[in-house]
């Protein structure tokens, strides 16, 4: 079984009826599906856009091993001091395989309550604190540095300072460089282009997780499989490309902007909040695009499936489902068992009652018209991860395209800052 | 300052232009409101629904507060196995007003890998487990108590089992219920009328929070000085009311569905997902409804921001802001500070930073013409979450009249629990 597989079928006007797409969909569409990615590999092969190709950046991957070698000797916290795109990545890698050794914390908020807290926590001497910032000056990243340097300089002085610092931000510009290169910092490179929200296969992601305990090496081999399927323009080989036009003509033609990515296992929750960005902050934009809603089954049958199943067909689910646990955890039989509240959960294996939960509110949804979709996982593995991560990423561009919006760039999110820094300046 | 305040200012025409509500809306409205407010009151008044007066049911309170001294005394840990509306209302007052004692954990979902590495971290000598569930037959509840009963039991016996569990459900029926009788387990009640995600002030949610470390009376306290405001039929004097008809309008008038709460406070992010399944399992019927997001500022701004500014002009942003945070913590001055990217945030203290970026992106939203709200509350405390979280479910009750839905029933989630019970079950 392939790590990662697709099934569009309930989608389809066969399955769900006049919300559905027509059965054809894929076939009528290739064309313009064959359009977009043409557009966007272009722009990959010309090295304009190297997210696609980050599996092969052999010496930038060599540098990051050979930072989290060391320091996964020497420390026993990460604290990551970076938010959105720089925090979300390495955060779903850890929340998925993370393993023994350092924790690694991502404060990322500008909470006093919670960083303060956080701060107290530590043990300094054996903490090494990761600032990450694309640009080099964002505000909360900035803020939080100032911070921890005020408190690691008296303490540890200039030479025990920059030990304690890894900088990963742009290799020529802005202040975080600056900084790195005037103290002695060691410092990763976010390549020039490669944006935040895409850049998890970059230090900006493997550092962290690698430090955590992530193997690094399975994701990469995960993404290099992915990165193979990603050539072909054919949507019946290629996923990103066939979840992407599929997506894009239920929101543009179906009235459904609301995309919920619900996981069937509590490790990928924060991959789907690692999502919820790339696809808001990707396709939002010209006053259209989807809204991402990230959400855990079984959990969140409890909370959201009402609306799923009788509110405004405005929805598209997309499951996550797992193969299979590392853990098998069978309901054991008790001298309770033959009340019929029970007898038909035991000796049931934990993780085939919370798959099964998954296809009897899949056979539902179905059943009541509701669009849904369904990304499977041979197991949680870096494998598994490494390729969903990177067929999210070029799902989202090649949805950018067939939108006809920029997936990578982000005009809306200036306006707000430039506010706050004024207010704060006093101007 | 009162703990919680409301202000609607931002979805006004007069300050978002044509996408907002008509400047004397709330006046405009005043019958229709009344009728939702006297509908409600009256079921209120009448006993059919006490969720607005479980601040009074003295007796089920004390002895909530009998088991919580009892057992903070007794335990280290406790483990709630409960889900949806038995663990979303517990877990939300703990992330904000947790405090030394026992740690609490709320698995909830039926994932065997954190369910069995939770369950070999614990001390079970000194481990309470608390199964919640209101009907006493949740699959996932009973599942999780099944593999608990068959580790405990060897261990310590029946009565040694007895010690170690604390059934929440309803008094008189089910499976829980009828468990406590055989063997003399501890039990507190979910009254009868009162619905799982409207059960925040009954054990359900009071009892993990004040072993947790959670003062109740002070929840309690902010509970009763909300229910005074809710006597009032006036909008003006009520929060939940006005901002009740607001987003009723905004959806079903305006065409904004969806409904994203902001808090600018990492410890009310659980605030915001119990207020999600709240608002969609109670709203979401008869093809209509909203769709509750739930996110944390300034995190988000770096994540959905791009999609409130420029997408879709179909969302109201809800802000939850904190005048006030425990910890001071000012952004210290530095050899690096004339540096322009570092000289507007040095000597402002954190929290404020973090509420001028609220400010600076609510400034950008209204101009931009995006309806916009804020709940402010004075600090993070018993007071402010028990006002607000009354205010909230007040809220849904309201707006389920106005939409004509019973906001208290759920029949959309039976479909997938039916056909989940017969895979099993190998029918």
């Amino acid at each position: 079984m392939p790590p990662v597989s697709l099934s569009l079928d309930n989608l389809m006007a066969d399955r769900v009826g006049a919300s559905g797409l027509p059965t054809d969909f894929l076939a009528a569409e290739a064309a313009s599906l064959r359009a977009a990615h043409a557009a966007l590999h272009a722009r990959v092969r010309s090295g304009e856009l190297p997210f696609l190709t980050l599996h092969k950046e052999t010496a930038a991957l060599d540098r990051i091993r050979e930072l989290v070698a060391a320091h996964r000797a020497r420390f026993q916290d990460l604290v990551v001091l970076g938010i959105g795109g720089s925090s979300l990545g390495g955060r779903a890698l850890l929340a998925a395989l993370g393993g023994a050794g350092p924790r690694v914390h991502f404060p990322d908020n500008l909470d006093p309550d919670r960083f303060s807290a956080l701060l107290a926590s530590l043990d300094l001497e054996r903490t090494v604190f990761n600032p990450i910032s694309k640009s080099g000056g964002t505000l909360e990243t900035l803020a939080q540095l100032l911070v921890v340097r005020d408190r690691l300089l008296p303490r540890f002085g200039p030479a025990g300072l920059a030990e304690r610092l890894v900088v990963t931000t742009d290799p020529e510009k802005g202040f975080l460089r600056r900084l790195a290169k005037r103290d002695g910092l060691s410092a990763l490179d976010v390549p020039p282009g490669v944006g935040g929200r895409f850049s998890v296969f970059t230090a900006v992601g493997l550092y962290p997780a690698g430090v955590g305990g992530v193997d690094l090496d399975a994701v990469l081999a995960g993404m290099a499989w992915a990165a193979e399927l990603l050539e072909s323009s054919d949507p019946a080989e290629n996923p990103a490309l066939a979840a992407a036009g599929a997506l894009w003509a239920l929101d543009s033609r179906h009235g459904r902007p609301v995309l919920a990515t619900v996981a069937y296992a509590d490790a990928l929750r924060a991959t789907a909040e690692w999502f919820a960005q790339l696809w808001a902050e990707s396709l939002g934009k010209q006053g259209r695009g989807p809204t991402p809603v990230s959400a855990v089954g079984a959990t969140d049958q409890h909370s959201q499936l009402q609306l799923w199943m009788e509110g405004p067909p405005n929805t598209v689910i997309s499951f996550i489902e797992v193969d299979a646990f590392k853990t098998q955890l069978v309901i054991p039989p008790a001298d309770l068992g033959d009340d019929p509240e029970l007898a038909y959960m035991i000796g049931h294996d934990m993780g085939h009652i919370l798959r099964t939960e998954k296809r009897g509110t899949e056979m539902a949804l179905t059943a009541a018209g509701r669009p849904n979709l369904t990304w499977r996982l041979d197991r949680i593995s870096g494998e598994s991860l490494g390729a969903l991560m990177l067929i999210w990423e070029a799902m989202t561009a090649y949805a950018g395209g067939l939108y006809g919006f920029d997936p990578f760039d982000q005009p809306g999110v200036e306006a707000g800052k430039i506010v706050a820094k004024r207010l704060l300046a006093g101007r």
